[in-house]
């Protein structure tokens, strides 16, 4: 694997889908203030075909997902996110509280535990270490298993 | 369906398995401040073959889940319980943490919505009005799912 | 079992709930137009602590649905339906035109094969003959795992 | 719960599904030697529709099902059989060998842990001491899950 | 991502299990009549270590599934199909009358909505934009799920 | 794709996660006799992220399990395994005695049918011939459901 990630391109296939524009594109919220994790996860989702937007923190994400209405199809979020007060499980309930079939990822070394206690109905943990691939079949299988939503006219 | 609920027994399946103590038979722990509901859960579980504690309160349920090692299989709460500052949704997480495998279901009228952001994950939202048979599918499906547990030698 | 169906009645859980009016409470509809077959399916219902609506032909279950916008919770539907043209299958289709996430069970003899190809997502098909408990079940695992709606305030 | 266990009586649902005969009903194998332990079993699923036979050895039971071709629809069964050399994960093995799809439930005290090792795909493990609804739905799940059968014509 | 599909072969896979003839290899059906899409679609199951057939009409992808009994493993499938009479929603049911277990995964627009009503049982639907990844692992999740057959000896 | 197995690395996540140590990463252990299908599953498991070690005997699996405590985090076994006393069906109850959580993928031509006697619950059977990309997804899928486990501190 290499850590340059690529640059985001939109992919064919969106195009090919009756040329939506750029704002109805699929992208994923990553949340993640570990410069190395984010260059991963931006590998990992860019290789499957997935677009990603990133945070660095809770308020940032949560910022984004109230003013950004459907622009996101799923979030992945670190637990631990250094600066500021929200951590990864705030952000998953305000992602829930907007949409709530919203999927969501967990990415977690020891917090992973908590999981049953304080993550949302629905979502997955990944616990670290995880492969990339897990990731991308975790979006993966929540994106296909959601109510499928027509593109607005 | 008789509203007068019937006396609490010691089914008899339990004493066939090999004659273990009360303290493990497999009890539900009901937390509901509202009499009549009480009563018809009380009697719909029964008639499944559980049985049941009620705790009043949510301060009364951790209580009881922290003293009570073991006791209890599952959890059906309330959300709203008027006395106390606990709700149905700390009272879940209160008891996934002592249990990350713990059988959870809530009852809920106008709070069924936030389930997906306040639920804990693999649990299971009865809207209001429902019907005593979803209460007993939830609670045998939900302990169906679960790895069995040897009981104590 | 006894043959004899019971009058149907409000459930106290209904009335506990917060008295929610006739209206709000759920029913199922049935769609069957053997009496025998029918009164079965009533009293298991029943018993179960649903209330049930019957039609006698698909066009009648149609103009039903289409009328009571949110009184019905699910639908129970034999696939013959000797009056009228439209079968169980064309039910249950309309009926997820006006709720995608509407809980459909098929009741079937020499037709069940057919459930893989002419069945909605999402649907159980229970082949005759079948107990009454599988259909208490599979009215109850469908409702249990359908998002919640807030009653209307 | 009385202990009395109701006469076996053909469902008036099989009759009313077009008057097949009794060969052709669903009825569950049940695999169990303590009497006490068949009786409630007998008296739940009976409650819930189903007919039941019982085998109280595993030597029995795999007689029976090679025999009795589709007449079965589900086992259920005891792991611990005192008489002969099959204990209940034997049973399980042998049905699934006659049909990959049967639907088999165990029911065990002390043995519940070995499930994850012993038990087969799909298959539901009831750990002692559990409640008669616990039973009921787990045939039914079972059963509302497999592939429908046409009954042969 | 490049746009050139690469050559079909055989997975050197195939060629390990024991010397399976090329009519033994599984092969995903593809329904599309748009070539950029069709590309894509191509491409990203031939990484994934798929090989495809295309047909650019519901007519003659009803026509392959029926003279080639056993050569495909699942469908893929777009709904709008400009030439023909056949949409992606009659090709499914074609295949799952051939075959009830048929993976089915369809993609689609603006259509995606009619999935709840239109589309067959155990199917995923992909609404468009949805990223390569999100194919690959549907259909893999549809051909995990399925029962296991056995390679004709 | 390439039959040039890559080097194995220590991906660059597991370092990113807090600097876990080498024994900490989760790897794959693979059971396998052929050099050929070895290579083939080598190959793609390490393209997904993964790390594995090989066992060409199930003696060997299963010494490497019982001494290995927590090293690997899946197995995957095919079933006829040319040397030694132990076929895949051994090698997998003996994982599930180690963990009774233990995510189990099994690869198989004409054994495939056997899976549903001689598999363990909650296991995949990969019938040959089989994608890359199903075994990729069929280790992501059992890795995701599992119940996250906290790194040892």
């Amino acid at each position: 694997m290499e850590l340059k990630p690529r640059p985001r391109v939109v992919s064919p296939l969106h195009l090919a889908a009756g040329g939506h524009e750029v704002d109805n594109v699929p992208v994923i919220l990553v949340v993640e203030d570990d410069q190395l994790v984010q260059s991963i996860v931006e590998e990992s989702l860019t290789e499957g075909g997935f677009e990603i937007s990133i945070a660095s923190t809770g308020e940032k994400a949560v910022a984004l997902l109230e003013t950004s209405e459907g622009k996101y199809r799923a979030l992945v979020t670190d637990i631990n996110l250094g600066q500021g007060n929200l951590d990864g499980w705030d952000v998953a309930r305000h992602a829930r509280e907007i949409d709530p079939n919203f999927p969501v990822v967990y990415m977690s070394g020891k917090d992973a535990d908590d999981w049953a206690s304080k993550g949302v109905p629905n979502s997955i943990m990944l616990a670290k270490p995880f492969a990339p691939a897990q990731l991308v079949t975790a979006i993966s299988q929540l994106l296909n298993a959601s109510p499928p939503i027509a593109p607005p006219s």
